[in-house]
């Protein structure tokens, strides 16, 4: 056992101990043969995906299912006076009506709401819920619900919340703790006036919803006192034990289940309200209740990546080196407890030796924040990497040399060396494969208005999971294999990578092996499926478990073929010989002469677990990439097209090219969201969003796209975990947009400091001219 | 590991090995006092069963189902000389039309047949199959099926069957292995020339049907490559194994269901063909499939207990001491191979220095034997307890007393003591609760026709259980645990059992668990529920995964308390200092501050793994029973009414004594259904079943019941395993017959030699004439 940390339970201080596992397997040697690992298999689940068999929450229809539809606040601030839903109730096919009056007083939002409340906080807030038998009864039921609301005054920017007149959001004031939250180390200000070239800028980053295509969406169904759950959510046991403890159940007596899901990027991480809703009322009535979120729900009441207002400073010697680095940020954080940083990126990736953040989260009368895929460091590194642009442009510096001269090699918050940092290949690999050295040249193709521009920024996340992760491996009789995980394929190709990393371990072929995820039945626990965990939390646990088998399986083959156990190795399906590799058996043949038992056939199976200790606490161990941009900007028109991206990234061991390209490919395409597109707008006069659905909020389409060339450095990083691996999840969406960005100022010779990069925005910077400093304004 | 037997693959002898647990928790004392075990605890599924939500198999509907109906042979030996489906095919709504021409070619029963095969054997044997969108037009297409038969002469007893000119069923003859299986033991031929009294008398037993009251049913779903199998079964784990073989499917694809079944009673312990061709069906057609046997399917084609023909001969000196014993058995297995033996009781029970069997099993053309609930021990104990009682009354011996003259302390066919044999107190609490001593007066008080009488007998049965068996038991954060079992609940209350002995290690409350049995998803391998194998062989591994739990909770508590984890113990959901009790902690309270992680809420889980070892092989391990049986037999019409049995049995520790008597009352009605009502009758002219239904087939019903005793004979057996317990499912149908045809001789002074008792045969032992000798006739 082994202290993790300490945590408070009920005012005391408990700590929390983790079993280190004693018989996990070494670290695979960087150089070693796979036969499995590393290899571009085709996703487990491809043909159910293609072929539509696949199903999804959305899809799930239970015999006597009942709709749930939620009532929501159509005013950013208010109290319900009186709510009547007698006219609702007394339509044909309306169930129940759930409002503040019948439903159980479940605390949410850290106890400062409740499942339904009587004080509205933002437009989308919960006011009740219909549960009828179609969707559209429960609709059209929702119009027939009189209320009575007293309207309060609200506030839809962060700056204005923190006037001292403004509207409170909560007792205690729209500060979110009443304080920044600061870091520091060295002296910035000394390392301001040490500085050569200073540069300050201002940079104001959009509210972006996760926009998940298949929106949120839950069904409940009771057996008894025993729940099942189906949830399009990014974590089955979590909720499992969020569900149990709204409801006061057993863990046990919870089943969640999500085998597909259609988009979460961190929306999808925590337990909803409608799917507590739909429980209670499923209870109530005896039957299942489903609910799906619209399009405009899934915009207004999903979460988002809030809205940021970032000042930087960053100071340098001549040769470039950083003297100092400061960042003030103003998040909006919505109506409830959230978080909205932007700072790490600037504390972490850079050597500096003066840094300096002061980052307030700010309560505004709309949506809650969520973790959107790498929060804070998706508009942080956009942020920073344009400010450093910026300096290196003042030094007379090549951007990539510029950051090369900054290169770190140690973490310099937690004051540690990195396990393995493979920042430098990044770079290298990414700028050959980019032709960054060739620009020059290719800038001055630009023909008339449609300029061309290159541009790069660097990526850092600390993705190196860790406990709690489990896994149970089960070999039968027939020699092949199924792996138990608790985590869920949220659509990164976990089940394609847990079943590598068993085949490899068992020496089995993959077609030899099945796996289960997400479904806690039959489970062991497994953790969220955010922060780029689920594949280094997960695989170290299955190959444990695996190994565990082969453990059993080699004893068996050992009496079998009469040979120690020590000297036998598994590859390709057989058991064999290590010093005389042609003596060799089938591990089907091992199982079914070891396991069969004196009847009819098969009785048998060797059963392996496997855990996740802690990471080791003198090395920091992280994620790191570099992206390049080449974009052509039609100066007439403003728009910016996206040529190319080379996104070069390394995250520990490769286990599957494909699937690691996948998810390159995707956080590039949403990393351009956010930096030419998406923007969720308020109307000021009402407080509601006027672009809640995907005609308005853009988000990038298939015409969009530009050519993505993926860069996989290949680094087993042995200090991190026996798989050798680090998360991918987030990473290569973080320097999408600086790249992006730079690369614009780069083709104009002017900034645009406000993501979306819109036509205006071009324009409106084209207008304001050249320059190498400047900001966004402070106000909307 | 421990070499377990060796068995013969593809020709060449392997040993089968097994993992001998190293730290499964010793045996619980004798005295130890349980917190749980032995409770009387209401069954957990207990509101499910009584409100109608436990979903059984054939409650079970999918989208877009097909229903499957089959196709039987009318006659019982023919070949199939044609067969035209169009008929039934451009029925509107046929879906598929499965016969030999376009099913896969399956071998089955030990490759003497194929999943549709072109020679029919028995009347019910498989010949075709629809598929159509409802079973009524399925049934319909059955009629539009044109086939022309060769038929082929038959024979329907096992005597005729013996015959040299008997039609063949099989090459080789009707005599299964071509020859009988003979046992012997000292020298009988000895041994009766040594008796003082002798005696002879032949029996015959009826082919009993297993009468399930859910008839025979599965719903076969196909989700890519990957079959679900919701299957009324007592195998869900060798039953997916057995179905991965038939379709070449890797184990891991397939997954089999049974939560709840309405009775199996050994008839549905393997795979049937029905399944094997709703899966077929289902692949090919890309919806799922339903089939259900219908009344009369499941009469003829569902199992059966097989008749038999005993002839014992018995020898005794004047004191009753046995000298030999001796058995001829013939034994009707049907179309197929399969058990037919009845010997066992006469080897095992008494102790006697001589004994022969000789047993046949015997083809006949009729629906092949399958286990039936103590296959064999129904009917040779039938058979032996009154040869004994003939023997007693030869003697002028009480039968208690006979019995307790020949008590034997060994195993004599093993030649081992046994670990322990509560046959003694079985004896004398039966006695004492039935006032066996007291019938002379009871007997007395007959009054007219209306005859009183009394007799007991003996039951010994394996109910050791063994290997496979293994467990997961989870314990969560909140205090609440969950096991995992591969085993299923028949009916047996084996849900409950388990919990309750998870409950006393874990030292937890009942309510705080629940259970997963019955689905192969995400459970260890389970084997058969069958031979009474659950309970001994599961409950060992639940109390090893659940001990492995609590060795991870109390060092959690330790570094909590401050004590050594050696000092703690468990018990009423606390954990406690066991030097100082009232220094205690609620488990829930060490659990969520051991397990909650750094986040929002509990994170974490401990995990425990128990299997099942081999038995010791220095001592024999068995269940015993005594009943006591008291009839009142009217002599003007032959009907006989059971007044009251008192069922004692031993079958280790108590541990429910709700669910045990539950146990015992339904074997006891078994029991009495074949003594007095059941068997099936077959039409020698047609070959066909006249009575294949519960109208003409008679089950015992509620006013035919008698008063049933229990006595529960708490005996915890230490060397058996670590629950101290052996099996109680078989051992009460065990003694009931004999017991009543012990007490119906009692009454009339007569012996009836052929079971069921019915009136027409009383009055034919009554105009017999009172006989202590003699015996059934030879041919039906």
């Amino acid at each position: 056992m082994k202290k993790l940390t300490t945590v408070e339970i009920d005012g005391a201080a408990s700590d929390v101990w983790v079993e280190v596992p004693e018989n996990e397997p070494a670290a695979w040697p960087k150089d070693a043969e796979m036969a499995v690992l590393g290899k571009a298999l085709p996703r487990v689940d491809a043909y159910e995906k293609v072929s539509g068999r696949a199903k999804y929450t959305h899809d799930l229809n239970l015999p006597h299912m009942l709709w749930m539809k939620t009532l929501r606040s159509p005013t950013p601030h208010a109290k319900i006076v009186s709510i009547d839903t007698s006219k609702a109730e007394a339509l044909p096919g309306v169930k129940l009506v759930l409002t503040h009056k019948n439903a159980p007083d479940i605390p949410w939002y850290a106890g400062r709401s409740k499942l339904f409340d009587t004080t509205l906080r933002f437009v989308g807030d919960e006011v009740a819920a219909v549960v009828a038998a179609d969707e559209h009864i429960a609709a059209d039921a929702l119009a027939l619900i009189d209320i009575e609301y007293d309207e309060l005054a609200y506030v839809l920017d962060p700056e204005t919340a923190l006037q001292p007149d403004a509207p409170a959001i909560h007792e205690g004031g729209n500060l979110m703790q009443g304080r920044p939250f600061v870091y520091s180390r060295g002296d910035a200000d000394k390392g301001f006036a040490e500085a050569d070239h200073v540069v300050e800028a201002t940079f104001r980053s959009p509210c972006q919803v996760h926009a998940c295509l298949e929106t949120h969406c839950s069904v409940a169904q009771w057996q008894g006192d025993k729940l099942t759950v189906w949830d399009s959510t990014q974590a089955v046991h979590p909720n499992r034990e969020a569900l149990a403890r709204a409801l006061e159940l057993p863990i046990a007596n919870v089943r969640v289940i999500c085998l597909y899901s259609g988009g979460g990027f961190g929306s999808k991480l925590g337990l909803n309200k409608y799917t507590v809703a739909a429980a209670v009322a499923a209870r109530a009535l005896g039957r299942p209740v489903k609910v799906t979120l619209d399009r405009e729900e899934e915009a207004l009441a999903a979460g988002n990546r809030p809205a940021n207002l970032m000042t930087i400073r960053a100071g340098c010697k001549k040769d470039g080196t950083l003297t100092a680095l400061y960042m003030k940020n103003i998040g909006s954080v919505g109506a409830y407890p959230a978080g909205a940083g932007a700072g790490a990126p600037l504390r972490e990736i850079f050597k500096c030796p003066n840094v300096k953040t002061e980052e307030s989260n700010v309560f505004i009368n709309a949506d809650v924040a969520r973790p959107h895929r790498a929060p804070g460091h998706v508009q942080g590194t956009w942020a920073l990497e344009q400010a450093l642009d910026m300096l290196a442009a003042k030094c007379g510096l090549d951007p990539l040399d510029f950051r090369l001269r900054n290169y770190s090699e140690t973490d310099q918050v937690r004051n540690l060396p990195y396990s393995t940092k493979g920042l430098r290949q990044c770079y290298e690999r990414g700028a050959a494969a980019f032709g960054w050295h060739d620009r020059a040249a290719r800038r001055a193709q630009s023909r008339g208005a449609k300029k061309r521009g290159f541009g790069l920024a660097t990526q850092i996340w600390g993705g190196a999971g860790g406990p709690p992760g489990y896994a149970i491996v089960n070999l039968y009789a027939d020699g092949t294999a199924h792996v138990f995980s608790g985590c869920q394929d949220i659509g990164t190709a976990s089940r394609t990578s847990m079943l590598q990393v068993a085949a490899e371990e068992l020496g089995l072929t993959p077609d030899k092996l099945s796996i289960t995820m997400g479904d806690t039945q039959g489970t062991p626990y497994g953790g969220v499926s955010g922060g780029s965990r689920t594949t280094p939390s997960q695989a170290p646990p299955v190959r444990m478990a695996a190994a565990e088998v082969k453990r059993q399986l080699l004893e068996l083959a050992a009496r079998q073929m009469n040979l120690p156990a020590e000297r036998l190795a598994t590859r390709d399906a057989f058991v064999f010989d290590t010093q005389n590799p042609s003596t060799r058996k089938p591990i089907a043949e091992v199982t079914r002469a070891g396991l069969t038992g004196p009847g009819a056939g098969p009785e048998n199976m060797l059963i392996g677990k496997g855990w996740r200790g802690p990471n080791p606490d003198d090395v920091s161990i992280s994620s790191w990439g570099a992206q390049f941009a080449e974009v052509e900007v039609d100066t007439d028109t403003g728009e910016v097209r996206v040529v190319k991206i080379v996104a070069a990234h390394e995250a520990g061991r490769v286990i599957n090219p494909l699937t690691g390209s996948s998810q390159i490919e995707g956080g590039v395409i949403q990393g351009m969201g956010f930096a030419l597109y998406e923007e969720r707008v308020l109307n000021n006069a009402s407080g509601r969003m006027v672009n809640s659905n995907l005609h308005d909020y853009k988000i990038p389409t298939a015409k969009d796209m530009p050519e993505i060339e993926c860069v996989l450095v290949d680094l087993p990083d042995a200090r991190a975990n026996s798989v050798g691996i680090k998360g991918l999840g987030e990473p290569p969406i973080i320097p999408t947009a600086g790249a992006i960005a730079n690369a614009v100022a780069d083709a104009l010779g002017a900034r645009v400091f406000e993501a979306p990069i819109t036509p205006q925005r071009v324009l409106d910077a084209l207008a304001r001219g050249k320059g190498g400093s400047g900001g966004a304004t402070l106000s909307p």
